[in-house]
């Protein structure tokens, strides 16, 4: 995407190394980062200077490159998989990704993986964006058809960042939005601030950049606007989807699920076939959900009124919390899915139909 | 309630002043105010210093005690009436408050008013408290039965700030928290964060000075607990009730009903009778949904690194906002009602039967 007319990705290789944007910089500073080690991005996707499931999964696939490159033994090999797996436990892409790599890697000779590497990573990175425009163009016909016959901008909702910068570009739930805009459909999308972590501010810093209306509003309001008739569709992306369709999300994704529910509108879900976890039917009992640490909820980042980068803390130290970074949406809360093959029905059926090879297993 | 040994209420007089608890402070500070006439009234009710439904009107109440111990003719017991109504929009407490004043003095001669306007605002703060104790007593009654044949502490969920400081003391939605609590019965209170402003740092406060273990979480993590068993109870205050039972509340309030109802968790109301707009039926077509200054969201309070208080700025300013405060639960999604006269169901029956003298307008 452009930022100030210069095109980015949100990871790419350098050379030996890969660049970055430093993401728990967003939205207040834009700063690129360089990353020259397997170590170094295990570190960066644990601390979520990168972070979404696509995006993590390419950022995990650059990071054995840079492993192999480094020592390209077998025991090398299962240890940087190991490593990069570990960092973060809900997203499927990471382990689809790293799986990916291994299995590319492993059959050839030593001397060869370190070039293989390279180019499987980025191989990569370069069909998410490939999928991620097809979703896009896919979204963008949900969108179309529910443009028709309105006279005011189209009511997206969205919950957490899907975008550019949790994918390698374009986004998953953002994709049919940018392309809607781009073709002159009128939309205005509802941005949930997404606490503990604000991830809503880096969906409204993309849409502003591309310059596509949007208003921010706390995580609690998108249920009553959905009751006032303000919300026309929602559109989330996804961090692991079953075979059966169930959705895991960032936090809070379920509630807006059931007040789309409650109040008859579509509730969409966009995201690549690497986001499915064949082996797992259901969502609530095989996706383990991360719960990450104390201080994301007990304190915040933003900009103090000098402008520059501070924390403070908002709960008292005598009161405990809890931080889980995900929740599960039941299939049948979801109206439709928007993947790169295609939109179908959150169901076995509906995602066979999509993906015949794997429903076949 | 008491805060390190000494005991409080919300607001009280002080001669011919009254002192509050300044709420903006806190959880960081405790800190205790002086307002001297109507005019900081309605600022220290508009600013929040003071807020909850219960709070407000006898806020505003001791605000029409001192305008007319400055003034006692009827222009500015109109004009003080007027001033202190149009402070907040949603909650009918405010208006039931300033209309019992109102109709109290009016009949007076002029020289009668101040000193039987300072005892009505006496009346309605003491009677405050007596309704909260009865909630808290029929409230009690039902967390008793839930937790009838657990081995665990009994997990209620509340949003927002129903505690003391929302009312003059005791609270709606938390009174029968801390009875249960004094009675013995094991509770855990899962406390909403309650963005934008973080009502729930109060409850979180609130409840760590009166031993009751509690754990905040972000708004959006209640409907997950839910459907991992995690909540037993949800419980909440209101801001109005409609004559069906229709609730209004913190903006939130109708995501985790949606979320009780989905879970099969019970979700209950607490309220005074001063809450209930009888002149109301529906809910969503009547109650203004008062929509608060930009900044609330733009930006967030805590202690800095050093300890100190401040502010600072989450949301770019090329981006905008939206910040209603107040959504509105359909009565088919509560269980049940908690008030000072006994609990029942959400509907035009149940209120009828509690309040018989009002049904038979």
């Amino acid at each position: 995407m452009n930022i100030d007319g210069v095109a980015y990705r949100s990871i790419w290789r350098d050379g030996n190394v890969v660049r970055i944007v430093d993401q728990t910089l967003l939205p207040h500073t834009f700063r690129v980062v360089k990353l020259t080690s397997a170590d170094e991005v295990a570190d960066a996707i644990r601390n979520m200077r990168v972070r979404g499931a696509p995006l993590i999964g390419a950022a995990a696939a650059f990071g054995m490159a840079m492993a192999m490159a480094a020592d390209a033994s077998g025991a090398n090999l299962t240890r940087a998989g190991e490593q990069l797996a570990k960092t973060r436990p809900t997203a499927i892409n990471l382990r689809w990704a790293i799986g990916r790599m291994t299995h590319a890697l492993r059959p050839l000779a030593v001397q060869d993986r370190p070039e293989a590497a390279w180019k499987e990573a980025q191989a990569i990175a370069d069909e998410d964006v490939a999928m991620n425009h097809a979703i896009g163009q896919h979204g963008v016909e949900l969108i179309r058809k529910a443009a028709e016959n309105r006279s005011g901008p189209l009511n997206v909702l969205t919950h957490c960042n899907a975008g550019w910068l949790a994918t390698v570009d374009m986004g998953t739930a953002l994709a049919p939005i940018y392309l809607a805009h781009d073709q002159g459909i009128p939309v205005h999308v509802w941005v949930d601030e997404t606490r503990p972590r604000n991830q809503g501010l880096l969906t409204a810093w993309e849409l502003a950049h591309h310059g596509v209306p949007h208003t921010v509003i706390a995580d609690n309001a998108g249920g009553h606007l959905m009751q006032r008739g303000q919300v026309d569709i929602v559109i989330v992306g996804a961090d692991r989807v079953t075979a059966r369709g169930d959705i895991c999300n960032k936090i809070g994704t379920y509630l807006k699920a059931l007040a789309a529910k409650d109040c008859g509108i579509p509730f969409c879900v966009a995201f690549p076939g690497s986001t499915i976890d064949w082996d797992i039917e259901d969502g609530f009992v095989e996706i383990p959900i991360e719960e990450r640490g104390a201080n994301e909820l007990r304190s915040v980042a933003g900009r103090g009124d000098d402008g520059e980068q501070v924390r403070l803390w908002l709960v008292p130290e005598r009161s405990p919390v809890a931080n889980p970074a995900f929740d599960v949406t039941p299939a049948a809360l979801v109206s439709m899915l928007i993947t790169e093959r295609g939109v179908g029905p959150a169901s076995r059926a509906g995602l066979s139909a999509l993906y015949p090879e794997r429903s076949q297993r």
